[in-house]
């Protein structure tokens, strides 16, 4: 287990969007942190407070101008919440340094079948790098994941459909590609102001977009694939925004190869005892798991059961981003896996 | 074309809900209309304006005690507002003064196939009543409503469906049974406060419900039936309830039997010269239809062009009720089209 | 009355803003206007609907590049809906061709004090263009403005504080400076994103700003002056910005020179036969005015009669700028007050 | 320090409500608690996370049937978070028992004055149950409420209200009754649905309330006039719902007998070391407080400096209920004062 003696020393690479921000808010009281560090071009010599507002009454000092290499040499844990793209281009220099675990959150390493890839991202910049790193779906993969050195966190969307679709494919059940019909609150779209994220726009609206395919679909593939073993296998995903601020809800619907009667307890064996997925009786309420790290799921069986709907909800910056990063590094590094991620949601909220 | 001398007499029973509040803001100043009258069992006696805020500033009564027959006998058209089952039990009273034109919101009269009916909503109380009523899919049918004497207006979920559906159905493109992806504001589940529309619970909040089978996908399965020729085909609506407080959005996702490039094309085909439907050269925006009687959709292939995906945004009180039976009631009487519903929406709102 | 034979030629100077928008929505359809020309610097070249959804089902044109001498010659009646400060920039040059009725929306004809105009806005660069101007608070004047060819419609906060205070005003019963406590929708902030009116900071969030001397306290100060003959009175205007879309909400604390029991009546007097002003019996709510020309005024005594609270609900939009305009160009040019501007709204919306 | 062995047991008297909700959500997790147990009439039975899902994933047991006096045997500290006038009906059924620490959420036991209670309550039905309550405002208190064993906490509007108001109070420099505009979200009308939380009527909706005389004017006045010395003092409070889920942002207009050019300054004094009052220099956004124990003041002098604004934000339900109310127990019981309740916010959310 990587750890200085008194605790991890932590620094976050590119804290001053909303993922950072996310990280930042968790680690920072982490009972199992020493030190955190921020770096930011944007935001250098800011106080962290001062950028977010969730930060205020928290210690922490001010965002420092980025320093890849330097963060990887002095850190014991290193998380990289760039913009997808960016990551890539410093990652040989950072590993160069031999760093403890190096943390992802952007789509950079996720995806290693590169045909794949350069579909729906055009030419990796340094498809040597990817080697080792494991798609970090924490929930599925749990105690897979101790030991881990490098960690690609799975996309918001992503990780809602695959939680949705994980006992299906595995159980191999899946008749064709199943359908995800997915909605997004505007934090996803970052916090940077556009038109679709101006509020006389959004407060009331809801439309969908890349549905000629979104670039979710290309890690969710690569881990229906994996998981199925069937090479040609896929995920939809129609993606929408909604007029909410935090969450996803991803709906699937598929079609089975043979009648499913009761999906629910397939769901209930293969999450058993993970303890941030909950299966539940009734469809879940995106607003039970906002702020949390929680992912709530209903599975219900329809025409015979040969298609099966299930509905998944979580918080697309922390179970969808920086909850699951910190969980990653929990399990990675031994640590209880919900340690300082445990917290509920605020209801109504 | 039934009217009195100098302008249609209408009628509307059950005028209290949010249903019935728009038809009255859509019939009191449409220029065919020589009189409305307004009939509720709650709300008797009471200023039209104190039960529906949007009926303020027009010219209005009060609301009567309900008398169908009464209502019938003085009435060039009927509406009926009421909740579902509760038509069918004074519609054989009501046809037996030989009314003239009669429009119902309800589900009551919407399916033929009383296996079907039977299904979703147990057993018909007047099958009988049933005979002379066309489902009003007002910008499907056009002038084939024309001189109709009974008309049942479907369903707001249906009526999005059913229009993203529509041209491919009625090219029998169809393999096996699409999915609709829908959401609908609180308005959808009416006037009387309940806790999914307390506004703690809803304003933040996302879910789905019904989604072992919507009662909306019995009268789209006789539709999709009716347009393709195949006795067994149908349509799967999944149904969420959104934080938003007006409009429907549906996203179609339907397998092909032959590969489609060009969708659109197909759906400007099917749509062209139909004033309330516009097909869009991107996804809709719900908050550009909401409070009109336009539909928007815009429809895309991917996989090969297997695979085609639709969207179509409604306001669910106009397009999904109100304003689909006024469009009825003129397309029925003679009247031109769009009179009285040709308004365009606030933006933003 | 300035007309042409069949019918009013408007131009709308620098239409592509929120305000734009909302003059061409109620231009384009009203029953006395034969045509309307648009004019948009950033914008020229493309169709009013695609850069205003709420135009997408009306008849219009595309913008033109800005020419405001050109437009003056041509137009009956020229409206400007530039960002403060634009429109006297281009006025003398506007008057220079003798135009027809010319009605500003901005804050720079709207006061006549320099003094005053200077301790909130900076030097006027045309003041000598400011004499025929009339302050157009269409519900106060009425017949007033018939005849007027230079009208500056006032500010959204202001004309609903100002409707608020002018009963109490206008009888001298005011003690002291009143205090307005405002709140405002983001449209309020304009077409373009910002900070504020970004959804994830804006859809949940209330904040005050401006409340060392918000800008409308200027030209709400000369109104007060004017009605009340003193000199030294004013309004104090606290603004708020609140996770809505549209619409001001006003709230009026006054003590008074002696008790006065039933405000209510004072207001019913004052408003009487005025179209826009509803005097309620209970507190306006927002949604119910919404999209629409009308304010709605609720009146109470409180403190043994020596306090009185007045609120007051308007359109930002609309009753505070677009519809008022057009009210205004109604007045001046004898046509019916309420034409082309009379619609109730929607409501729940 | 009344405290079991190892921690403290802690009955919740009406735990059902939004209330009842978050002293549970803070309590269950707080580390000087040992033992939480929670009664309720109407849900006596059902397990807590069925009623509240902030508490899904916390460890809790079950609603108790209401039994005030065995409750209070058992208890080291009684939280009575119930409806107005109910706890006077049962408190000196729980005092006979000489129970340990007493907070009570309600308006019954906040305001020692009868003449002044009468005025808003009607006839109190246990005057001399009142005798040892102190009022809680514990960012006020501090220190001062160590050792105290009967304690009422303020209501949510008076504690925006008192914060915004004390140092101006407490100085002596109020002139006059000054005038606090005040705003809240929908959870302020708890958990049962009705009309005006309905979400179609409030989403997008804004409306004031009680502004001939909020209740809350009665307490506040009562601490006014004990800050100030001045038996006529009060606070005239103007409520509004706004379209918000929870907060309150509370606006004081204050006149001042003299001259104060730094505002600022004065609060920074005052509340210097407080550790959950903020003095910010720029207005306080509700967004940056919601579900947290602070609350965040921004206060400026215009007019030169006669009249002092004050802007204060704060959770209705934390800071302005249940947070205060665990930080009142902190106080009361010597505990660190911030104990369990230091959690910052989400932002955005």
């Amino acid at each position: 287990m990587v750890q200085s003696e008194n605790g991890i020393r932590v620094a976050v690479i590119g804290g001053s969007g909303y993922v950072g921000g996310e990280l930042l808010r968790l680690l920072l009281p982490h009972p199992a942190v020493k030190e955190v560090r921020a770096f930011s071009e944007s935001h250098a010599g800011e106080p962290l407070g001062e950028v977010h507002p969730s930060l205020l009454h928290l210690e922490g000092g001010s965002f420092e101008a980025p320093d890849p290499a330097g963060a990887a040499s002095w850190a014991d844990v290193l998380f990289f919440a760039l913009p997808h793209g960016k990551s890539q281009e410093v990652m040989e220099e950072v590993l160069a340094v031999d760093p403890g675990l190096v943390i992802d959150l952007a789509a950079d390493f996720r995806i290693h079948d590169q045909d794949l890839y350069r579909l729906y991202y055009g030419e990796h910049k340094a498809p040597a790098a990817l080697e080792g790193f494991v798609y970090g779906l924490a929930d599925v993969l749990g105690e897979g994941l101790r030991g881990r050195k490098r960690i690609a966190v799975p996309g918001c969307f992503a990780t809602a459909a695959l939680l949705a679709v994980h006992p299906l494919a595995a159980e191999g059940l899946l008749a064709g590609t199943p359908t995800v019909f997915a909605v997004t609150g505007s934090t996803g779209s970052g916090a940077k102001p556009k038109r679709t994220t101006h509020h006389p726009v959004r407060a009331h609206n809801f439309f969908g977009y890349s549905q000629a395919g979104h670039r979710h679909e290309a890690e969710a593939a690569e881990q229906v694939r994996a998981w199925s073993g069937d090479p040609a296998a896929g995920l939809r995903i129609l993606t929408h925004s909604a007029p909410i601020v935090r969450g996803i809800h991803a709906t699937l619907a598929a079609h089975l190869k043979e009648p499913l009667e009761d999906p629910a307890s397939l769901f209930r064996k293969v999450y058993g005892g993970r303890p941030f997925v909950s299966i539940l009786d009734s469809p879940p309420e995106l607003s039970a798991v906002v702020g949390t790290n929680y992912a709530h799921i209903h599975a219900l069986s329809r025409e015979g059961g040969r298609v099966v709907v299930v509905d998944c909800a979580e918080d697309n910056l922390v179970k969808g981003a920086a909850g699951q990063a910190v969980q990653c590094m929990n399990l990675a590094l031994g640590l209880p896996e919900t340690q300082g991620i445990s917290f509920g949601g605020l209801y109504p909220c």
